[in-house]
């Protein structure tokens, strides 16, 4: 005996729907990355395409469509009923965003996508592994195509690129970006010539046994908020967080005794996701208001409390002792030298190795290299030298093959284009983000010093978090810090911190 | 471009979208129940509804009955294309009774059941914690009229509680199950009588290390034939086993230090399950060929696993010396005194923790009670002094407080009526499947000797796994042992066991 309801309660509904089965794609993914047995993988692929294209068709649904277009006109973004809520208009306009980019890709070609782009990613795996380009190559030229098409699908108004930048960080284009990075280049890569050390750091390369490795993340993920009645740690072969839904976000790493920073940036790091997905509301969940902004914002929230919290002096004051409680093996060591190694500048070539200022180079090089991609003015076959020549002229460093350098990283193969320029822009969003948090935290390094790490999620979630999709990332930015994005921010932060140091 | 199937194949690309989404469900259920952080309970429940309620609609949808009954006639069974092979008319079968059966149920009663099930299950949980069956008796007063709902909307022929047996073993009645367990009643309850021992083995209640528990249990499994590649082997309260895939089958087990043999016989048992889902064939995955016959069957493989194979003489023969190198504190246990313990009969109040012969009784019980429940013969408030009565009565044993009573299983908080008796009839088949077995493979117990077990698996998936639902359950069972089902191979089988031993 259900009584109609109005359109947009009928929305909210359908939202939910969809939702919840993205949640629940999300566990299946983690399961992929974390428990699945070996075998399993071409079976989880059928599991996988049908819940996408179940999620594709209800957010395009015709009665999706007809609710929203009574409340929001489609062509305009003009909304109709003006007796909503803020809030109830902002999910509109979002709802519009998505839906009008959703309808854009016809289920066809969305399957094409998601078949090519499992084949080429098992391809890219093995090509990894023998460090053979060519075998990789004939797939990339394929996801390149298809790429063009997705972006002419979508729509731009000046380069391809854009369209695919938007699916990531909303508003996001080539002509912001390409100033912004040209700007960290030149502010970057002298800083990186003149600070860089490569200093081995013995006592780095001792055996840190995994299960106490665990122990102390334990301790750094409690301290940060996260409480095993919500979240959980697992591992995997990348580390990465990801929530299934509000009260259960799942963080992953990976340890091998060698590698004791390893582990413990990637917890702090995926622990800044985490507390994102935990600090969303509730009560809207299943609408936008619950909802990352972008992925560029999710990142700055993974890097502020990498970089800005784990790679600080304070942080350690704190929690240093407590690992050489744990690791009676680094007695010895004194905070300075473990500071020292943690904060070395020492271009190499893995990306996701890299420390915080050479990051961005390795971020840009992929930027660039996609964009003329998608121009059409670098062909696949060439991209083994370009990639090379730019890593030899950022970094000063040259790949002796291409496992360690174009074949690293699986995005490509994966159809993510567009996607990168995220990770530099979380660093340059977090630096302008801590820079009014320093402001509005005044005693921040003497709790730190504490071990009293609370404030900082609460202060996130108040400006942040609980902001879900209300506000587009430029216009939360600019909430927080009466600025557009401005990377000198993050340039100053690094000029600063490297002048501190030495 | 795709051209219009014929209605087989469309009724087959159907059958294989909900097995891919029971797949998906199973796989959000293992991990409820493994993995889970406690708070997500509530959103979990959600996703189980969605999950379910999709299920459902596509079981039912008018497609799918448009494609079946153009094939089989619904009223009648009679199948109309005579063109099929066997195989397919066997499909056409089983989805005509299982369409039947879905189709009975209105959403909006399934709906109901969920959230009244998923209810009283927090409550059940709560009221064994606490022993307090009055907490618990409203919930289950409510589950009781909504099975006798169900029982009417599904029909029957003599009795109510034939339907809801149906749902788990397809064709078994009342009428069938009430002189066989009569029987194994007036033949086990003067065994159990006799046999009752009650020695406390004192080197069971030694420390056994978690770790090396597993170690062992490796070794098992994979003597057993299932390897990392395609099968899981996790923690949760109650083991148990659940296919995610062909090549992805989760088994679960629970360790203490203080009991050993809970864990090792676990494993053995959802051991015997795993091989089942791995052998059923692979390339009919998502019809009725690849699906097991029935509850029964299914228990039948895990208990052959258990009780014919895991408590025998051979099996020992070659694995207690293992288990001795694993377990030095049992260095002065003879074989002797190891075999007794894992095979004495000793009546006890909790079902999962009862040996091979008392077990049986704990099943009768449920089954007795549940049936005068559907009848109304039972009142709900009536049943802690009844469930005490009869355990008095076939066990000679009382329990001190309702959680060690009718509080220890979660499955009538779940809706699970009809099920019990699944257990009982699991023994059964495996003792008349165990016989053949014997007969065909003379040499059984020498081969168990060296450590090869191999050829149990490749037997039962010859002679069971391998045919899914092709058969009935009675069929099948026919064909393998040329007579329908007949309780006196269990009771031969105890008898003998235990005149052996004394």
């Amino acid at each position: 005996m259900s009584t109609k309801k109005d359109p947009y309660s009928q929305l909210y509904q359908l939202s939910k729907t969809y939702a919840t089965y993205e949640s629940i794609a999300s566990l299946v993914n983690w399961d992929t990355r974390t428990y699945m047995p070996n075998q399993a993988i071409a079976f989880r692929a059928e599991q996988i395409a049908l819940l996408s294209d179940f999620i594709h068709k209800t957010k395009t649904s015709k009665k999706f469509k007809k609710n929203l277009s009574s409340l929001i006109d489609l062509e305009s973004g003009k909304i109709i009923d003006l007796q909503l809520t803020q809030q109830q208009q902002a999910c509109l306009i979002e709802w519009r965003r998505s839906f009008l980019q959703e309808a854009k890709l016809p289920r066809s070609f969305i399957k094409n996508l998601t078949r090519t782009t499992t084949i080429a990613s098992q391809a890219w795996a093995t090509a990894k592994k023998q460090s053979t380009f060519n075998d990789f190559s004939p797939h990339l030229e394929k996801i390149i195509k298809l790429m063009k098409q997705k972006a002419s699908l979508l729509g731009f108004k000046d380069h391809p690129y854009d369209a695919l930048l938007d699916l990531y960080e909303p508003g996001m284009t080539v002509s912001k970006l390409q100033p912004l990075f040209e700007n960290l280049k030149n502010n970057l890569i002298p800083q990186i010539k003149k600070n860089t050390k490569n200093l081995a750091f013995s006592f780095l390369k001792q055996d840190f046994c995994p299960e106490k490795q665990m122990e102390f993340n334990k301790m750094i993920t409690l301290a940060m908020g996260l409480v095993p009645e919500n979240s959980r740690l697992d591992f995997s072969a990348h580390p990465f967080c990801t929530s299934i839904s509000p009260c259960d976000v799942r963080m992953t790493t990976r340890i091998t005794p060698k590698n004791l920073l390893s582990n413990i940036f990637a917890v702090i790091h995926e622990g800044g996701h985490a507390l994102y997905y935990q600090g969303l509301p509730v009560d809207t969940f299943g609408s936008p208001l619950s909802e990352t902004i972008s992925t560029g914002i999710d990142e700055s929230q993974s890097r502020f409390w990498e970089i800005f919290i784990g790679k600080s002096k304070p942080f350690w004051n704190y929690f240093f002792p407590k690992l050489q409680t744990i690791f009676p093996q680094l007695h010895n060591t004194s905070l300075e030298a473990f500071f020292s190694a943690i904060n070395q500048i020492s271009p190499s070539l893995i990306r996701i190795e890299a420390d915080i200022v050479t990051y961005n180079l390795h971020v840009i090089l992929r930027f660039e290299m996609e964009k003329e991609m998608l121009e059409g003015t670098l062909q696949v076959k060439d991209i083994p030298t370009v990639w090379n020549q730019k890593m030899e002229n950022y970094l000063g460093v040259s790949p002796e093959n291409d496992a360690q350098g174009c074949l690293q990283d699986i995005h490509w193969s994966a159809g993510l284009i567009g996607y990168f320029p995220t990770y530099a822009l979380g660093n340059c969003y977090a630096a302008q983000i801590f820079a009014t948090f320093e402001k509005e935290n005044p005693q921040w390094e003497r709790e730190l010093e504490q071990g009293n790490l609370f404030f900082i999620k609460e202060w996130l979630k108040k400006n942040i978090h609980q902001w879900g999709k209300f506000y587009t990332p430029s216009k939360l930015l600019e909430k927080i810090s009466n600025k557009t994005l401005d990377e000198s921010f993050f340039i100053d932060y690094v000029n600063k911190k490297y002048s501190d140091l030495n």
